[in-house]
């Protein structure tokens, strides 16, 4: 069941360690098909050496495994809610890349120094917080989701315009329509980080790109009138 | 039509990722045939395993697609207004490579700390301020441009001591007498930014290279009595 | 003797430049059959490039040779003292692999910064402390492993909870079960020393994880309850 | 003429590009036959692509060259001062390698921070000062070699235990018995400038190693009682 996306997603799975964004099996992706209500994920702690199409776990929403003999990413509860609360969302991607988690380890937003990040997050890079003892012992996954999800509703943040986030102390997911951009937003992310820990080492109080210029960047690629790429 | 001047552009452009210069998308490199006052430069958000010579667009110098069915790059119009300015370029290339990002994302000239520098940029690499709000709307891309020469005017510089500037909150642009040099200036320009990155990470307060030292290196490539390489 | 344990020490061997762990000669792995009481070790500064199982060298726990023409690795003691401490591991790992040593000339441990690092250390990477001048001059190499395991129980850490140390102006040892997961360590170790110095970079103050995100992501990987990868 | 030194010469040039300490065109190795006193080095401006055996140039001592078509190195009075000087030096090597380029920027030793750097620099590696404008007008590459000697002069340093140097404002120079272990130093002062410029992004305030370990480590390596590697 599900050829199409398992290939997609297996393929995206295989983009992370061409991309050099992890280190062993530290990453997973997941993609879903909306009509079906069905998710289509890594499984965990299998290396990318030995992943094939086939080996990835088929789940419902609500977690039930669907197809699949192995065991679900460890954060598949995470991408449940996410896929659950952003209904634009198509692939979902958490990472370790070490940039991205150097900014998430400080617990501090990725500013939106300039015009690349521009490009593809409209504003800063949100940290989302720590669970508290009781959300980690209810259900760490599920309730890293929901701090995501409770982050963007407390800033009014859309998940389209601002495609990835960073967990304090943790690390990095990022999402898009499919899995496939949900890498791409990966590896924009990290290397949005890098240029920010540039930016910091050449000057630790520089500031963040004016808002004109954001909003034209982001324009300019994004909405109505976006004039970047080809038509069609 | 301009064969040749394609097939430079063209390889100047792959050089581009060989390098390491880019990720995805996030460059081009144009070049100039001076005679017939045309441009040809790399399509819109093409990506590099897909770019061919002819996939390039040939432009005149006031805009017009002259051939080719795709969208020229996005910085098309920075790209004429330095060749409308400075008459020596003969070709130009904008990247986003990191350090260099970081630099323009601080806001900061990158000084003249030594030798590697001073070889091919006679003095600071220039970092352009903002553009205002009136110049974004009236036309970003074409005042990035305007903003860049009035920098050089304003500071006295002449474009071919200094092959190259950083846009504050964007990135490098770079240049050269034809496209295979202005990669190479922005091969350079990476190259030092990053190694001013690493003297500010061991002595932020690090002075810039004494002026008869920036000189004689200069002058030891550039200039009637150059004697770097070989002859003819 | 002992071909099956020679095989799994070299491939950790061959594993350390393939991990960029390594320049030159700089990093040497061992394996342990416990039953025999034999260690075996990567002779002394040969390059990889002519390192052959046949050329690894057999030894007692005493530090006689057992088997082997070559002399064993200059840090054979350091080595042979862990084992005798640590009746757990089954191979340790010396590297000078450039994050941890940055930290390790720091002369400070590598704080527990996120989940990265508390999914493989509970807790700080230990730095241990300088040799003094007498017990350098007794037995460099035996006292290095003397402080190393001194370090260890004035802190009651448990060695397989934190599979390494770095040793003060010096760098890494990392240890595991056998030679390969040694090696694993020693990547992670140095991976974790990466973002931690991207820490830094981005914010010199950045607070460690707290307690309870750090005693769940170990958790969640280890001990009665883990539920990371696949079982069996 | 003087084809063994010629193939020495010529694998440490290529070397270089290898262990990426060049970009472009620089960087340059030499090597000298003490018999018949002359040098072999890389010609200016060539390209590693493009660099022979046939294509080096052999010079006497007093600068004048024996053999070969091409102009030396830029830097070839700088090799000629050095051998002159340190009679004990068999090659030479002049690269722009970034972290070294960092440190020589700063205008700082690079402190000795610990074994990985006292096992091939017995103490820091010296900073030598800027040329005035009158060195640099009479000679400035005879006069870089010139400043460097007096460096090693007026600190009492053997150009044996300390294999290479940073001229302020510009980069490295190494050197050692032939030009394989001047590369083989070149690599090392590049990976130990990096490592210190790690330990200042962790702690910008680091001591250096205490004098003992210090001692210990290069006597361990060096010397009559040196006991690392294999005998003869």
């Amino acid at each position: 069941m599900l050829e199409a996306l398992k290939r997609i997603v297996y393929e995206a799975n295989m983009e992370l360690p061409r991309r050099n964004l992890v280190t062993y099996t530290w990453g997973n992706v997941s993609g879903i098909d909306r009509e079906q209500g069905l998710v289509v994920i890594k499984p965990s702690g299998v290396s990318y050496e030995d992943l094939t199409p086939d080996s990835l776990v088929v789940l419902g929403l609500d977690g039930r495994v669907v197809e699949g003999t192995l065991n679900p990413s460890s954060d598949t509860r995470t991408h449940l809610e996410l896929y659950k609360a952003f209904p634009k969302l198509g692939g979902i991607v958490h990472t370790h890349s070490p940039y991205a988690v150097g900014w998430a380890q400080a617990g501090e937003d990725i500013p939106c120094y300039g015009t690349t990040h521009a490009d593809y997050f409209y504003g800063p890079v949100p940290c989302a917080r720590h669970l508290t003892q009781a959300e980690l012992d209810e259900d760490y996954e599920k309730n890293t989701g929901v701090v995501i999800i409770e982050e963007f509703i407390r800033r009014r943040l859309d998940p389209v315009a601002v495609p990835g986030v960073i967990c304090h102390s943790h690390g990095p997911f990022a999402w898009g329509k499919d899995a496939r951009q949900a890498v791409y937003h990966a590896v924009v992310l990290e290397e949005v980080a890098k240029m920010a820990a540039f930016t910091r080492m050449v000057n630790p109080n520089a500031a963040p790109a004016p808002q004109h210029i954001v909003d034209k960047h982001y324009m300019r690629k994004h909405g109505p009138n976006a004039y970047y790429g080809q038509k069609g």
